[in-house]
């Protein structure tokens, strides 16, 4: 998470930057998603980074709703995790040239990505609830729960079909 | 991943750089816990990096048991994710002053460590599962495993006292 970490003194400062890494990162992920999705050789997978970036957007709109909520902008602030991930996936996608391994990178990037974002949101959710802003929860955990799910459509994907026709 | 992705042609490619990925990453790991053992204030969060500190040194060696069943020297490859969360890791163990906020913070950076990993190792698994390779199954399952249960861990520690304390 990209903190600017010297205004951080209280766990009011930790809640709202991790908010802000998370939103960065989900906005980022949305600007990614089509140009995955128009990689992605397989129809199932591509049909799943569509149907993600829909879910992303929405999102998106939760989180700006939990940053009203809380009685703060929505703002991002800069998270080199998600930055180095994209990146590799950037590289990935302009440079392996057989359709049925770069389906299997897409698939291993996307899940690193939800990976990063399932322990972001079950981070925030912990401190919403021990800072008692229990409004805050709802939305977080709704976005959890898509992200947890996005993993595991993602999963089957990489153990079934997909990962066979590369080897 | 730092992938060298023009290398990237087949399966085993892929399989091979991932590998290398993650040995990096549990290297680095490696190097950063003692120091995240150090900073930690509550005593089951500072054992709890001690004692990870030992399964780590124990999954590099694991990894290193890998890579010569497949026949390649245990080497590593640059992996800009896990340099993005220790780097930030760093600012956060040199910035926040409050001791309870920075072991909350510390929890949260371990667990985006943990969750990397576990997708690396669950990616590996499933790609060593269809490429045929099954005695590099059970060893990177057990890499899993433990990095679950530190995961497990560490949200167990993040909701009860420290975050309630932090707040």
């Amino acid at each position: 998470m990209g903190l600017f970490s010297k205004d951080i003194k209280t766990m009011d400062d930790l809640f709202l930057h991790t908010l802000q890494d998370i939103y960065y990162a989900e906005k980022q992920i949305a600007k990614n998603l089509p140009t995955m999705a128009e990689k992605a050789t397989n129809r199932e997978l591509a049909n799943g980074f569509k149907t993600h970036l829909e879910e992303t957007e929405n999102q998106i709109k939760r989180l700006e709703q939990v940053f009203a909520d809380y009685g703060k902008p929505a703002e991002g602030v800069d998270c080199e995790a998600i930055d180095g991930i994209l990146k590799e996936a950037k590289h990935v996608i302009g440079n392996v040239e057989d359709k049925q391994v770069l389906d299997a990178a897409l698939i291993a990037l996307a899940q690193a990505v939800e990976h990063y974002e399932i322990t972001r949101y079950g981070t925030l959710i912990a401190w919403a609830k021990e800072l008692g802003y229990d409004k805050l929860v709802r939305p977080l955990e709704l976005n959890l729960k898509e992200e947890d799910a996005t993993d595991k459509k993602l999963s089957k994907l990489a153990e079934s079909k997909l990962n066979k026709k590369a080897a």
